[in-house]
């Protein structure tokens, strides 16, 4: 691993455990071994420019997974309630110590971080896409919709998991998702008369 | 109001605006305008003692927000998409510059934060159960889990909101969450033949 990568990766850890406070030069110089000179060498921009690359790499880490998740054949609900229960089961073996690093620089913007607002905002736009790529089930005008839907659920739950130190809040929001979403998408495909709405 | 008051209202912006990092003693200082010596008079915790009692006032709002959006006698797709709408409003009226204090929290804490996600954890507990008193509709046994979902969906869209700047993942989420628990709840009332599942 080059000691570019080694930064970029500690950074990553560190956004993921404690957020943006937590990540700024001194931390990943501390969490990655590598001299600080060689940080502003590799990367001249400063701490937007790292945590832009670390948010890059989460990016693309988590897009393959829900790429992963949602494109294979298997129900709607299967995919759902599979995807939340491989997020606990990952926030479990890291002790519910580690987040989402979008999530978390989302929640510790400034105002001199606009820059990396829009960065987070890009990030989560793919991963709706990932998600409604796979969503042949769900009529194709709702399908980001419900993709945002999934997206948000699984953010929210993943706080909650961690404020209670467990996974049941994502087995349960997942488990609920998925029944509320296979009974909405269902009737789509097989129309049930006298069905209010 | 008090000086006391003034830097927990103080802490509590700077944890909306920005986590827990940006909620430190100087940052508190200078914002509440508060002498440093009066802090730890009134907080002799420190910081800790001072982001609990912040995170106590949120609690209280919100939780009193959350018992009025769902104790009053309307469909629960009407409440959900009404709690989701108002939330997108009071974002956008601070032009998505706040998020909740506690999920913030949630994501900056370090392993010498213990005490804090335990404060979290109960936060979001009480949360779900003033939504789950107001889900009349859904079968006792399933409130406390439709609850959490909606408390999840709420959190993660109000972080996509921020990201993009801009409430319609709030709307979107409301919206559409609202429609897959009216399709799976009202069958439970009124029997749909040949409904799967």
């Amino acid at each position: 691993m080059t000691s570019k990568e080694k930064m970029v990766l500690a950074a990553l850890d560190l956004l993921r455990e404690a957020g943006l406070g937590s990540a700024g030069i001194n931390g990943v110089v501390g969490r990655s071994g590598a001299p600080k000179g060689s940080l502003y060498h590799h990367f001249p921009g400063g701490k937007t420019e790292l945590i832009t690359a670390a948010l890059r790499t989460a990016e693309a880490r988590v897009g393959d997974g829900l790429r992963r998740a949602f494109d294979r054949p298997a129900p709607l609900g299967d995919k759902v309630r599979a995807l939340f229960r491989a997020t606990g089961r990952a926030m479990e073996a890291n002790k519910f110590a580690k987040g989402c690093p979008v999530a978390a620089v989302t929640l510790d913007l400034d105002e001199a971080s606009e820059a990396l607002r829009q960065v987070c905002g890009a990030i989560f736009d793919g991963w709706r896409d990932a998600i409604a790529d796979g969503l042949e089930e769900v009529a194709a005008g709702d399908r980001r919709q419900v993709a945002d839907l999934i997206l948000a659920t699984l953010e929210g739950a993943m706080i909650l998991a961690r404020a209670r130190s467990k996974k049941d809040p994502l087995l349960g929001a997942g488990a609920t998702l998925a029944g509320v979403l296979e009974a909405r998408m269902l009737p789509r495909r097989r129309p049930v008369p006298r069905r209010r709405r």
